[in-house]
């Protein structure tokens, strides 16, 4: 069938009340002091898949939970045996954060799907909204969790060695709590069938602000960055007295500061060379329990994040943190420990689809570049998984994670538009 | 008259047990989990001027206290009108300090009043020993504040305006909840006329092992540094996505590092021109509530103490800091609020004692050296006050304010030896 671009249009324009409905509805009901709070496996994103339950319902999209508790609902196509297209996204969000990181990518399925209908399009493959668990690495340290277990790729022995940093529970313990079927997952075996997903497509807000500094609306995601993460390092000096001559000195906060600048040098030098790559030592500081003004620091504790899309550079990048845990620890007489590292693949993104999206934003005289995705997302699993993906950015002039993220629902209903449009073609 | 060494190294020696008994009971009566907890106009601190006047009753010692509860023991010279001789040092500690740092001091002076007694030396002045309330600044955020108290040097409004870091209390709230006259504090009148005091000193442990690495049990100090502080610094930015480009960041925590290392660079030079120096970062952390292994810190918090033993130095780190600060917050897009500034006078030790000591030490066998003084210490409030005021430093191998501080009896003998024998002389 053919549905001009104007009706298509009209259509997602009609039912943008569903995205404004359900993410308001998500604001008012995951609201903390400031900004919200879906806490993964928790009371904040639970109650986010109950709202997501209540809207497929009031969609009449069909519902379904599995062992891991993500949530699909599904726009029946008419063929049974024709692959899905999945568009997700994930219902957690850090603490204290924004309203759109995540849940726009499940608002833009849900508007999409009611547009579809209302524009009577008929459409062969199931069109599924996933609502996924546990992207949010900031509770339990580990990648990808929801997707990664309804793909079959989760280490099943995470469910017992992942605690949530909050509470000090286990993965699978959060999971039984919430209502999982932690001895299904426990087999290892994939709850979606990536042979049954025909794409993998997201939507979500740009984490840092090219496209408003662009001045455009959509950006059609060219990769996304794997990365390699030491949770909680710790470097062990001495405790000091303030005037300790500098000759005796073992000061952990002073060799901390001189690691982490030794490693933002090499960023420097990449970003020199236009190699994209980023850094991050979200945890900086020296010991609560210990430190004072009239102390030399002798312990300090870091995270570190590092991030880039070709695995060359991340080798390379880890290569260079050794030999500067040497130097420093050589230098300040300290001993780095870098404890546990955690790893995420390099997410791929499909050159096929890029280059539809592209084509089709012009044609349909919608404003879109290409642009690396700087944030991590559940489409790396997918794609790593082989199934076909991709995902759309939208315009946010405030970084994500914090309440201060700005998006316009006008470039949430561009990105529901191209989507839509493309299903529509896709189905022919 | 005349005593031989001899016989005051015996008097000294049989009085050992007062220094002994002294850090013994102050060691068992103020034990926290770990190490010794007294804190300053508190119920460490008071515990520990409860156990100095058990020891002046004990050794017939006449005891008063001052409106700043500083306690005072004097043995009576036979001129009432000789100005005193102050042997003098904190009781405070650390929180989980060690038990020598201030109160070898105390113990000395017990000692040596014992010695001069058990030896039947004559003297015309009073010997006083001084046990001195609030010098760790770790309570208070303000300098020597018993002997300043004591000396009128004490700014009035301090009373009012400086609270105790862990109860939230004023300094005067603390005065007077141990029992002392706030009142006449108020005033702002000297409670020991610095014209009435011939000399200060004061034994306390070295608090980086210079001594200890030469082998000498004895230094003979030769000044004490000024300091200038920032207790509470902040580095605003923003909080931005793990993700979030190297040009689009406003990292507080890289800023902060930046800034150490520059401070660093700074100490760096000067300790190669020979110039004694020190700079401490204790407090050097994200913000607790907020940070998070992916989130860009944006918030960053500092403190910082600067010391030196010359004006022009300090006031040279300080301009160099202002340049630094505003070089860090152009180049990381932050803001840097250094907060409230506090400083510490330079302590400049008596040319005479320190030339009579090095000779004296050097006749009676004993081995010295002389040294800067690493820490602060009332004495220089003495030595601003005009007082002669001298110290000796006791060799210690694991520094100060932990502990693990490490001293040997018989090198706190070898002072007591020094200074009796020295007062003897003074008499004739």
């Amino acid at each position: 069938m053919t549905l001009s671009a104007e009706r298509i249009r009209s259509a997602v324009e009609a039912e943008r009340t569903v995205a404004e409905r359900f993410l308001s509805c998500l604001a008012s009901k995951t609201a903390d002091t400031v900004g919200v709070t879906r806490d993964s496996y928790g009371d904040g994103e639970n109650r986010a898949h109950e709202i997501f339950a209540e809207f497929a319902g009031e969609l009449g999209l069909e519902l379904r939970h599995d062992a891991a508790l993500n949530s699909y609902a599904t726009l029946r196509g008419t063929d049974p045996d024709a692959p899905a297209v999945v568009i997700g996204s994930h219902l957690d969000s850090v603490p204290k954060g924004g309203n759109f990181d995540g849940a726009v990518g499940v608002a833009a399925g849900l508007t999409v799907c009611a547009a579809l209908r209302r524009a009577g399009a008929v459409v062969p493959f199931d069109v599924t909204v996933m609502g996924i668990r546990a992207e949010e690495s900031i509770w339990f340290p580990a990648s990808y969790i929801g997707s990664r277990a309804a793909l079959g790729s989760l280490p099943v022995d995470a469910l017992d060695s992942v605690r949530r940093n909050d509470t000090g529970r286990t993965l699978a313990d959060h999971i039984a709590a919430s209502g999982g079927d932690v001895a299904q997952l426990r087999t290892g075996r994939a709850q979606l069938d990536p042979a049954k997903v025909r794409a993998y497509v997201e939507v979500h807000i740009e984490q840092a602000p090219v496209l408003f500094d662009t001045g455009l609306p959509l950006g059609i995601c060219t990769g996304i960055p794997g990365n390699f993460r030491y949770p909680n390092a710790q470097i062990i000096g001495r405790d000091d007295h303030v005037g300790t001559p500098r000759r005796f000195r073992r000061d952990a906060a002073i060799a901390g500061a001189a690691l982490a600048m030794a490693m933002d040098r090499e960023w420097a030098k990449l970003e020199a060379l236009g190699v994209p790559v980023a850094m991050t030592f979200g945890r900086f500081h020296t010991d609560p329990d210990r430190h004072g003004m009239t102390v030399v620091p002798g312990c300090f504790h870091f995270s570190l994040d590092v991030r880039a899309y070709d695995p060359n550079i991340l080798n390379q990048l880890k290569a260079e943190l050794h030999r500067i845990v040497d130097e420093v620890a050589g230098a300040h007489r300290v001993t780095v420990d870098l404890g546990r590292r955690t790893s995420a693949m390099i997410g791929e993104m499909d050159p096929l689809i890029i280059a539809d999206w592209s084509d089709r934003a012009q044609k349909i005289g919608l404003s879109a570049m290409r642009l690396e995705s700087p944030g991590s997302h559940d489409a790396a699993a997918f794609a790593y998984a082989g199934v076909p993906t991709a995902m759309l950015l939208l315009r946010n002039e405030n970084g994500s994670h914090n309440p201060d993220e700005r998006m316009e629902t006008s470039d949430l209903m561009d990105a529901c538009q191209l989507l839509t449009h493309w299903l529509v073609d896709l189905a022919k």
